[in-house]
């Protein structure tokens, strides 16, 4: 249901784009794609995550842009906490799940930031997704689902279809539930 | 024993790659050298495991590949699961090396699928491997031997001679031994 | 105070470059900025670590340097080990910091090893860092200012500006307090 609704969402965007490029030109137009597609999506980005002290929130080497890990900050600022697993106290397969998609919401919002404008992501490479989790939770995969997920309704194929790994870990960095770091290839200026 | 066999194999495949020159060309000869190798180490490779639906199994930035968390899967399709340490219950240290062996055979499967032909890696780069592990287990860099010392027979000095970390967790997604993800370098086409 | 004392002692050091560089010429100069900065700030290198068997301590691909995974090895070849944590038996965050300050030193003098001149690091790009940790400590990225402190002190910005992910584990080899790897941009010779 939601993926359908999703292909029509895309599918109209890319009909608007199509009869758009006559007026504006093809490369105004480009500047505003995957922006445009976020909108129609309905998705609202965080604010960006601020650069720290002495490491920064990326770095680019080439035209190779390293995202730094990213945790699940929601749009209130809030950060989502706790170890995944089927213990009292664990979060639900499904939390964590949402938990990895704001660790995307973030990394996009970065993206952002950083670029100035979607449409210079070239690739989503790589992402690395690390789940807070009870020792006998064994569902990291389905948790990073919530961030690869994300990534491919924004960017799409071929550009969001990305390279992965997950795991599990005993703890992280101020209790987060995930944490989400990403290599991105950009487009030259 | 093993290494003076190993050598041996390679040696004489080395020569018959040296005499077959004249027969058929450099070019030809090239292209089947590592897959000759694996084929004289004795060594089966498994099937190459699928891209996920919203991720891929490698992706591709430039000249660079980078290959997803692969699982210790077994020829049989089987998977390798359990955690590594001393406790009761907890895998030896060799058959946790083994597991890191079979997570470096699905690696290989993977760029044979992908590439074509395993001589267009010019150098395994890095390879990280995620040990799942008892929290007293402690030679977490013993067990990722497994998948270093493949990578060395298969592909040798200076190509197989990579970078590597070896880390502890205290579970993995499905419960496997090891996982390991990869970054490889590729001859242009 | 350290800080101040670190700012004089840069400040000092950048003057006297300038004031060199109509002595001896900037290519000449330039070879020595970052070790007389090492110097000056009073940071013992400690000896490099050696390659491995099957994989090696760094590896070349294009422009960039992948370092394999440090440990906190001290000056006399001691490791540091231990979990960090508030329970009884864990280290302290300060000693954790401490420890983490050793795998960045011990991945200079890598660098400083294996390219001769510390002034080819164009940019240090992007390091993780795996903090042995109990489950209910939560203050990894503490820890690894330890390391991203070093690298900024000795490299300064924009060289030294990396990307960073930091996460817990609930083991790691030989049971070091730190495990870094890194990413490093070199300078075409």
């Amino acid at each position: 249901m939601l993926t359908s609704l999703i292909n029509r969402k895309v599918a109209s965007s890319v009909a608007r784009v199509a009869s758009s490029i006559t007026e504006h030109g093809a490369h105004h137009l480009r500047s505003f794609h995957i922006e445009r597609r976020i909108k129609e999506l309905e998705i609202d980005l965080p604010t960006a995550p601020l650069p720290k002290a002495n490491y920064n929130i990326v770095c680019m080497s080439g035209d190779t842009l390293y995202v730094s890990g990213h945790l699940p900050i929601k749009g209130d600022g809030t950060l989502i906490t706790g170890a995944v697993g089927p213990d009292d106290a664990g979060l639900t397969v499904e939390a964590g799940n949402e938990a990895a998609r704001h660790c995307g919401l973030n990394i996009v919002s970065t993206l952002k930031e950083q670029l100035g404008d979607l449409d210079r992501v070239e690739q989503v490479v790589k992402i690395f997704g690390i789940v807070n989790s009870q020792a006998n939770f064994k569902h990291q995969h389905l948790v990073m689902d919530g961030c690869s997920d994300l990534i491919m309704e924004i960017f799409g194929k071929p550009i969001g279809y990305h390279a992965r790994s997950a795991i599990g870990v005993n703890t992280l960095p101020l209790n987060a539930t995930v944490e989400v770091e990403a290599i991105i290839k950009i487009k030259p200026e």
